[in-house]
């Protein structure tokens, strides 16, 4: 069997335990035992997530979390804020536009994310708005978003703060509750180490209530129905039973590592990817102030087409990396460092970077850049 | 381990080669091995679908291809038909109101279904009606709708015909091109032998130049989006890539035994229950005209309570069987048929079954529905 390195930014590489759990006989879903596997869910969930909000699980994969966040909290006409940064930050202002309602589009430079200030300055000038959506780690470009500063400058108004955090939660910190988010958007198959096809989403008061008399169509997405059932430990529709019953497991992972482990993991393959680049004289895509631990998106030498790198790495060699995306496209690539990921995942894909690399004719000091990385796994052991 | 008998009618027992494809590490899906799964996937559903449209495939559970018939479909205030003959008839109607279309409500007797002339009498009365909702099999009634009758009737109109067929596709038959319907909304975890969280959509060229022209909001269910992916043998978002590379080997599982052996697998399995049913002095409850081979509904003793008995089963003996549902509880138990169920679970199942009755005081001659139902088995021996 030929070689399956996921170090592609979702979905991930899956853990034996978790491949294990998710090829058991399935449990039928108004059961007892399937309670407790809802129950363990939503807790470990909780702890993932930093909040005590309710979280609901929806069937689905990460963007049908986005829109249950867009159709329950806005209605026709209704103004909002989008930010566009990448990719996801463009589905935010797609999904507004899908609903019916006006959101008001903050465009920055891709690599780097919006400032609290910008998102304040048009709150104080226009009282209409009635949400933020931001993206807490934006896949496209790996651009981190300041959600702290942000939740301070949103809590004193009437908008609610949603934040899409499907790639970055459980990889990077995001802290629910004491930032003050109203909705948290995520999935399954990013830092949760399982197949997409699961979707969570977090909601506070704040946003429960705009969600009650909000007059967007909906029905599979409907975060009342979702309120009803999960007082009843229950979903309102057939719930993805294979994934959450191997969620579990995943978030025992979570409990016995750690959140604090679990990032320090991300940052330090993060460091170790970053220091191989330097090594090979490639630089950074993303601005070193944004700059988060989800994935490491390296500048290509100009004369290589980043196809090729990533056709050639799966292909010869059965690695998967991301290339770049829209105007991006050929120009990066990307290399995760979530979930499960390993030292040894990261040394192995950066040895057939270097080799594509030399293949493609570009120049560096032969294994300057796998040396790089081992020495700064060597210094800076995991504990 | 305690025995985990599905006889639900959904989810169903995951046989143990999909189990396997289940817990397979994952693959990226945009890679040319993925699009290999979804081309083998669509050709293997157009072949249960018996149809040469397209089908679309959708991460969520059965309700998610049914939200999407409507809202693809139907544009505010526009009206429609919906048949209701039991639960999950009643859903097309519930989405019909939150999609904000007027269906025009043919309740009919639970345990029977609609009529095809029926429909004709309000289609030749009001030329507006856009299409037409039903159910190919009610899983809440074991109902089964004459769905070749209604496509004789509307397809010499404008409207379209919507089939539910999440529990009866590959269960029992549903032509849809020689039957004319225009959608057939359907699911993985029935027939399909698979977890829920993957949905399927077929849509008629008569359809999509509706869903091009509606106005409901839609985005993650929009099927434009679809369409345009699956030129590209792609999804417009990530897909439940578990689900589909498993789908690929449920397929061939269906190519292997044929279409006509696997109703004949339920056929066989639902005459022994009914066999057993009749020994036993119970009666069906579906009336005789509609019944179906998708599952048997079995009326209870009146001094039987259904819940008891399906608890029983379950918490003491391992076997899932489902109670009535709505006007239902406690009255019947159903009792399914489909995929690669056997005579052996059958056989157990009713086993346990009378075990539990004669516990709860029923009586009947001892062993009488299992003889009953292993003598149906030995004198029909399926080929």
């Amino acid at each position: 069997m030929k070689r399956n390195l996921l170090l592609t930014p979702g979905p991930t590489k899956i853990p034996d335990n978790l491949c294990e759990a998710l090829g058991r006989p399935i449990i039928h879903h108004r059961t007892p035992q399937f309670q407790e596997n809802i129950k363990e869910a939503i807790e470990g969930l909780q702890y993932v997530f930093q909040t005590k909000n309710e979280i609901y699980l929806l069937a689905g994969s990460g963007t049908a979390a986005m829109e249950a966040a867009v159709c329950n909290v806005l209605s026709p006409g209704d103004k909002a804020i989008t930010v566009e940064a990448g990719k996801f930050g463009e589905r935010w202002t797609e999904l507004c536009h899908a609903f019916n309602a006006k959101p008001e589009v903050i465009e920055v430079k891709w690599g780097t994310s919006v400032e609290a200030e910008q998102i304040k300055a048009i709150l104080d000038r226009d009282k209409d708005i009635k949400a933020v959506f931001v993206t807490l780690h934006e896949t496209s470009t790996g651009a981190v978003t300041d959600i702290k500063a942000i939740g301070e400058v949103v809590k004193n108004t009437n908008a609610l703060l949603v934040v899409d955090a499907i790639s970055g939660l459980g990889v990077i910190d995001c802290q629910t509750d004491n930032w003050h988010v109203d909705i948290v958007a995520s999935g399954s198959h990013k830092g949760f180490m399982l197949p997409p096809g699961l979707a969570f989403v977090s909601v506070s008061d704040k946003a429960y209530k705009v969600i009650e008399k909000t007059t967007n169509a909906r029905y599979y997405f409907d975060l009342r129905k979702s309120k009803k059932a999960f007082k009843e430990i229950d979903t309102p529709f057939t719930p993805a039973i294979g994934i959450i019953v191997a969620l579990c497991d995943s978030l025992k992972m979570f409990k016995e590592k750690g959140l604090d482990g679990m990032f320090a993991n991300a940052d330090h393959l993060a460091q170790g990817t970053r220091a191989a680049a330097k090594a090979l004289g490639l630089s950074i895509y993303t601005e070193e102030k944004y700059r988060g631990n989800v994935l490491t998106a390296i500048n290509l030498p100009e004369n290589i087409e980043g196809g090729k790198v990533v056709k050639i790495l799966r292909d010869v060699h059965g690695i998967s990396v991301a290339g770049g995306q829209g105007s991006l496209k050929g120009k990066i690539i990307r290399i995760a460092h979530m979930g499960c990921l390993t030292e040894e995942d990261t040394i192995t894909g950066l040895t057939y970077l270097e080799q594509v690399l030399r293949e493609l004719g570009y120049q560096f000091p032969e294994g300057a850049g796998v040396n790089a990385a081992q020495d700064y796994f060597k210094q800076h052991q995991l504990v």
